[in-house]
């Protein structure tokens, strides 16, 4: 894989104090920037205009993001219902490229019903954990996949986090910096995004993914730097992926959104140890005496 | 202050691999679960409803929650506004409350021009970090607030980060939960919320101070478990917090942010170090030897 590009980063004053002396310094922080998404849909002469979704990101793979997050949240299924992406210019002093407009085709509707509320919230029984799931199979084009067995050596598993922070390009300067990473299951590093919002870090690797033709990521393992929450694993669904590895801890509602979609969830992965939290029929775990 | 009220946790099997060997156990999760809010408004006679935010939270505080969100956001700006805070029963299998009902007073407009979108995006100049800085300055009630000068000790400082583990009640078992902390400038603990939203955590915490009455928090510091967003020192500023110190890495905009509204901003705080990244003049922060 290559060197990423640079993400953002912003060098700032600051007065390192260490016991009872302190030093001026330049740190490196993470930047944060608004993005705005918006999609055009419709036939050509009637074209509408809809703001989708406001987040604070990381400025850079915003065409990624956005179309990552289209997907993600079921508005589209394809990449193919995208026909341009690009940033809109605006006047601002700051000159900042923070709305980026996705333009669909004409002959597409896009899934809005969920877009005006939140993603998990359209189950007919209200909100409740059970219904956010179900929510989540009626959009995801590959929840009902027939994965095949994957067999994954536990050494390859250990590796990975030390190969995800040898590319991660600013977590170590920033200290602010979430990543997602995706590897083979021969623990070869893909690709690997990274953002101030853990949720973008994975839309960034999602949309450059449908955009590369590469859904779904059912013979890849996804890692996430930090905890597994319900929502990561949701956008995890939505892609396909047949096992998640997080270096943090899963929420209760990860695990049993894990379970339903049949994904293997592994946490608290370190370089000799991790817990598994749901273990899919069709992942194989093997150690070095089995194989 | 007295111990706090056991937060959600959820039992549930691990197994727990190490190097070649494993075990299987019970393991303690982070309860995450959907909150609806809404809001009921206008005159008795033709009371409105509204659904104002669906966010993914850890059961527990719901109705500080709800009404810490609501200031946050500008929608209400005092305590005065809520005549009532309840769950809305329903009708789901698994018995969740998961839908509060603030109901605000009948004379009362509530702020909801941000309310469709998101927060930080309504600057004329469209999404930018310094527009999304200037339109909270359009809703605090206490951004130009006359602030006394507070000096605390450094001491004090290197003491906060052990105060707020030792008081975590599940941080510990789960290693999922974020968590604020309000500090007296003496270093006394007055309160504590967690959540597997760090944002949820700090909506908590500025809830009950606002039901509390003890709003602005200018004579405090507020510890962060993790890291300083843009969106955690937009809530700290909308409750006119004069110190903030975060265990992680702030973000460029969240300085930002700290630099315009005054705030001191203290980052990576552990117990023989920190880093400013903002101190405001009204900070005086003084070793022992000084005093």
């Amino acid at each position: 894989m290559e060197r990423l590009e640079l993400i953002s980063v912003k060098h700032m004053p600051v007065k390192k104090v260490k016991g009872f002396t302190s030093s001026q310094l330049s740190d490196m922080l993470s930047v944060e920037e608004p993005l705005e998404i918006r999609i055009g849909y419709g036939p050509e002469k009637q074209r509408m205009q809809k703001n989708i979704s406001v987040t604070m990101r990381t400025p850079g793979n915003d065409l990624e993001l956005a179309v990552g997050f289209l997907f993600a949240e079921g508005i589209i299924s394809s990449y193919k219902d995208v026909v341009d992406v690009y940033h809109t210019d605006m006047e601002c002093s700051s000159n900042k490229k923070n709305i980026i407009q996705v333009e669909l085709r004409e002959n597409f509707t896009p899934y809005l019903v969920q877009a005006d509320r939140n993603f998990y919230t359209t189950s007919s029984c209200g909100v409740c954990g059970k219904g956010s799931i179900q929510s989540i199979r009626t959009v995801s084009p590959f929840c009902d996949l027939d994965k095949a067995t994957l067999n994954v050596g536990i050494d390859v598993l250990y590796q990975l986090v030390a190969k995800l922070k040898e590319f991660q390009s600013d977590f170590e300067a920033t200290g602010g910096i979430h990543a997602s990473g995706l590897f083979t299951i021969y623990g070869d590093l893909i690709d690997l995004r990274e953002d101030v919002g853990r949720h973008n870090a994975l839309d960034k690797l999602i949309g450059n993914a449908l955009i590369s033709n590469l859904l779904p990521l059912d013979q890849h393992i996804l890692l996430l730097s930090g905890r597994a929450s319900f929502e990561l694993i949701q956008k995890a669904a939505m892609a396909g992926v047949s096992i998640v590895a997080a270096i943090g801890a899963p929420s209760s509602l990860a695990v049993e959104l894990a379970m339903e979609f049949d994904i293997t969830l592994l946490g608290f992965l370190k370089e000799n140890r991790f817990n598994i939290y749901n273990l899919s029929d069709r992942t194989l775990i093997q150690t070095a005496y089995e194989t």
